[in-house]
């Protein structure tokens, strides 16, 4: 897939560039490898722009149809942004979606601490703007993963909880796929995703302020978000987990698509991530056939071998004149010309 | 220990008042039970208010002699605030604390969702409060949990950790005892806490803002503050875990207390959290004896029957007058006497 071709050039890039990694490769004191060129933070905020999508997601978000929001603030939905600093509470619907990305600390031992402030940054920024592509609100950043809301009070739950099934998907893909052939061929293994998405409906969520003054976040008191954080924890590797919920809300032929965990695991004890037995309450966690699920998506086309691209992502080029109004949109750091190929 | 008596006090009438417990207890209908009087977040907040130590919280503040900053933001930590919208990176070294609640979801099965949003507000502002009282910095909040950094520019090291370690003891005790007794009595068991902590030296901490335009926060990329994340799931139920490098840097008559992980699970690969055997780099993991530890504390007074409190905490009522000009002024940090020793 090539949506995300330029944030892996960033890592490779960062990668070559390594101090540490060069000088055990090839034994050279700093002094005797005159071509070493040292890759800033500031060189990858240069290649990366914090407000912009590189081409490849763009095209992503052309076919998708959405105008990414880039002016959020953390923990302050727009929806809810009202019950800052006061004691109200509101009741409505909304997604949680914990996105975990696992194995990063094993970096420290090869790269230098801003290689991997650089490869951890491209990741998360990775993984922001591709649900920003589908509307997703970022709610808190959390190292090495995202917690963000799919939701709000101008969508429905229905589409909530498809563009919040389909920017994981999407992700998961990039990094089950692109970003595991980079690590494997240095070396590094064991780089994956975990997820976990559940849905509460409006009686069962409460949104108000938690903290004290500006230590504080507008944020969701729900069974549902604690469920979506657990099962995030449930999932394999490259795995999404949803809950009972999720699959309610979702189009029966996707439904299909959602298999209970117990099945992946062989042990029943798996199938409900909670439960309440007197109240006869019990609530099915599923894993999402993600790949299958994507194929279906009408902005994916999958070719001859099984890959998946962009629907008119071939194209790029000719179209690039055509994507300046979706990227000049929302402009803060937009600077005109486009390096990107 | 009667530090937190204000904090527990809110939990009680929450309960108390909460509906769904009621109604199962009692079989009652709402409009049989005629004495029913909710208690609402609003109730809730006044009576634990944000910018201001409770009674029994202010007495240890008091003693500590540091004058809590109520007024940080998450995620910038204002010797670093700097760093936000630039792409600037500075070192520094920083104590990171992982501080996890755990259990909570349990609640949900039991209470309305506005009584579980109380209850965790309260551990979460209890938790807030006694940071703050020990000079710590809240980076994050995290659902039931909290990422607190320790250090900034105008504090040694030692003093740092040694802080980290107080505050964390404090908590514990208070989660393991108090909390422990109430949710004991209302037939609700394992809430706990599991807290890691490690100490990243200069040269290995790299400060920098993640994330994009406001989607952002301040924040370090270190070895150790993802040791001290995973060192957070090595703990026992309110055990407390730390790195190698706290131990190095805290007072040799507290370092007896720090022992192997290793030790008490019996599993020789619990020793250390982390390893890269090529350059020869072990890092230890220790199990903190935190009762052990507290009980060393100048603010900390044992009884006959080895419970604690705090010094001079027995004349609360009379002293009560005395606090109020501290609990007002909000002066960030250093109050003139030093307690420490």
């Amino acid at each position: 897939m090539k949506i995300y071709d330029d944030y892996l050039n960033t890592i490779k890039t960062a990668i070559s560039a390594d101090r540490k990694s060069r000088s055990r490769l090839s034994n050279l004191s700093e002094s005797k490898d005159s071509f070493y060129k040292a890759y800033s933070y500031a060189d990858f905020n240069a290649q990366v722009p914090q407000m912009q999508l590189l081409p490849g997601l763009n095209n992503l978000a052309r076919e998708v149809g959405l105008v990414p929001n880039f002016n959020q603030k953390l923990g302050l939905h727009p929806d809810f942004a009202y019950l800052k600093g006061t004691d109200k509470i509101e009741n409505h619907y909304i997604v949680s979606v914990f996105i975990d990305i696992k194995g990063s600390t094993q970096l420290f031992s090869k790269y230098d601490a801003e290689t991997v402030l650089i490869i951890n940054t491209t990741i998360q920024r990775a993984a922001i703007h591709t649900c920003l592509v589908f509307g997703g609100y970022i709610h808190r950043l959390q190292g090495d993963g995202l917690f963000v809301y799919f939701g709000g009070k101008n969508i429905t739950p229905e589409e909530s909880i498809l563009r919040a099934l389909q920017s994981t998907s999407v992700f998961t893909y990039f990094v089950k796929n692109d970003l595991k052939k980079l690590f494997e061929e240095q070396d590094i293994d064991k780089i994956f995703t975990r997820i976990g998405i559940d849905f509460g409906k409006t009686e069962d969520v409460i949104w108000s302020m938690a903290g004290i003054g500006e230590i504080s976040e507008v944020t969701t008191c729900s069974l549902h978000t604690s469920l979506a954080s657990k099962m995030q924890a449930s999932a394999e590797s490259n795995g999404i987990v949803v809950g009972d919920n999720i699959k309610t809300y979702t189009n029966l032929q996707f439904q299909e698509l959602m298999q209970p965990v117990s099945k992946r695991t062989g042990d029943e004890s798996d199938r409900y991530i909670y439960r309440i037995p007197s109240d006869k309450f019990f609530y099915t966690q599923y894993d999402l056939a993600w790949l299958r699920f994507l194929k279906m998506q009408p902005f994916i086309v999958t070719d001859f071998r099984g890959g998946i691209s962009i629907k008119g992502s071939t194209s790029t080029n000719k179209n690039i004149e055509n994507l300046r109004p979706i990227a000049s949109q929302n402009k803060p750091y937009f600077n005109g010309k486009r390096k990107f190929s």
